[in-house]
């Protein structure tokens, strides 16, 4: 794997996720509006996120094949909602049960169990409102019906939604049960799916062809896979410190993981197997990546 | 009001109810697929389903602004879907926690609550894949995103689910503490807005201008209240033998409803007034609606 990146990589990483949040932020309902308790709910929730890394690659997978203007700003919104969405409902006390995320109360924890179901539920269906609202000037509406089907198509039962059932599901069914297909199943469709739809929806708003958007996908398949990993290791060799929540919880669960299957040393070499993939086949696509090549290394390498 | 409705109403009302399930079930998830447990719960809670009002309004709105053949079947389905996804989580322990609904257990009841949340995602999340996947054909791409747009609106936090918010909330404070303003937000989101949004998205489907779409949504509203209103009145005249559940038990639980606001006898006073105003509404329209004038004065008028 080369080291592809920059000095200056960090500081980038915060401007975008800054120029990200900012387009995501205004997408969200009025603040002001009615019914006030739910509209609140939502904007607490996308307001408590991370680092915006799948608006992120909307953009630049958008920007890689050309793409000017603001076209895939509902897009790199609605990615957003959809996956605040699935965070607000995992942390809820039937699923994770976590009154915490990122030092932040959890939107269950605010504001109850009922209006955390429903606000996540008008988060995800507000991804559509959003993603919907953009055909209305007429402009460029083939990218943009290509882009919906694939976010709808990587969110659902057969995408993000699909992998966490069966990720409940096995949690219910406990210790160390899981073979190495079923836990790449959770992994490829809880973690690699919304990754693949922004890297799928920016080349496609662009006007990406079938087969460059075909390898955006498994780009960001590889990454899904590498990202999810890379926190199986961390658990491990982690600390409190540096990642800001409880190692060793996937043993003390006995949850199936990269490291129990395969090892710590063995779960690297595919961690960097795959990362050398990814970073292969966007090489081989055109456009300015230096960026985004260094997102996907960072999100692999990261510690923490 | 008069009485349209005729002799085989009730007949004709089953025939519809066969032909608009048939559609429905045509569009979900194959039974036989992976992830295995969530698509079971998908078609469980569907097939579970009543008597498919919303898909036979959009067929019977369609078909009256001239409309033929299947393009208004992928939209049946996902008004139902995203329906049935309300009711599933509707039920959840944190809202309503309802072991059974129509005699059958609920999903959550059946397939534990993580899986109740998270298929009842799915649901909603299916609702588009499948409203979008009418889009691939290339025909009539205006008057679908049209629909889609329409269905998104309805649905979410300034149609359905925020009706659902408020609700939530009020139950939360209770004891008769709404206002009509309160109370009729409630009705008009919780239960008008998919009502709308069907009867709207069949006419549009079928090339309706805008003030006939817009008169269906009017139609769609005054129903929706009158049915909420029958709800209330039910609660308090009928018995348990006919509705099938307690009756009383809005008073036990010191909801505020029409009858509470207004007495049994104006709040009959007002569903005969809000279902003649629809009806005076759909007689201005062109097309064939004997049918769907008789299917609204059900709505408003059934007794259980």
């Amino acid at each position: 794997m080369k080291m592809v990146r920059s000095v200056n990589f960090k500081e980038e990483l915060e401007t975008k996720t800054r120029e990200a949040d900012r387009v995501v932020r205004s997408f969200l309902p009025e603040a002001k509006g009615f019914p006030a308790q739910m509209i609140e709910a939502m904007n607490y929730s996308v307001a408590a996120g991370g680092k915006r890394i799948r608006p992120i690659l909307v953009m630049e997978a958008f920007r890689m094949f050309g793409g000017r203007g603001d076209t895939a700003w509902p897009f790199m919104a609605a990615i957003e909602m959809v996956h605040t969405h699935s965070l607000i409902h995992d942390d809820l006390p039937a699923i994770d049960n976590d009154d915490y995320r990122r030092g932040k109360k959890t939107t269950h924890a605010v504001y109850g169990e009922a209006l955390g179901i429903l606000s996540g539920d008008a988060l995800l269906n507000y991804a559509y409102e959003t993603a919907l609202s953009s055909l209305a000037d007429g402009k460029q509406t083939d990218r943009k019906i290509r882009a919906l089907r694939i976010l709808a198509n990587k969110s659902g039962v057969y995408g993000m939604l699909g992998g966490q059932s069966v990720d409940v599901q096995n949690e219910k069914m406990g210790s160390l049960s899981l073979s190495s297909q079923e836990l790449d199943y959770i992994y490829l469709h809880k973690t690699s799916a919304l990754l693949e739809a922004s890297l799928e929806m920016g080349a496609v708003l662009a006007g990406a062809g079938e087969r460059e958007a075909a390898a955006m996908e498994q780009i960001g398949r590889k990454t899904g896979l590498a990202f999810q990993i890379r926190d199986d290791i961390l658990d491990v060799t982690g600390t409190r410190e540096t990642l800001g929540k409880p190692v060793l919880s996937d043993a003390k669960n006995q949850k199936t993981t990269y490291v129990t299957l395969y090892g710590t040393e063995k779960a690297e070499e595919i961690v960097q197997e795959l990362t050398g993939e990814a970073e292969k086949l966007l090489e081989r696509l055109p456009g300015e990546k230096e960026f985004l090549c260094g997102l996907l290394e960072w999100m692999a390498c990261r510690e923490k």
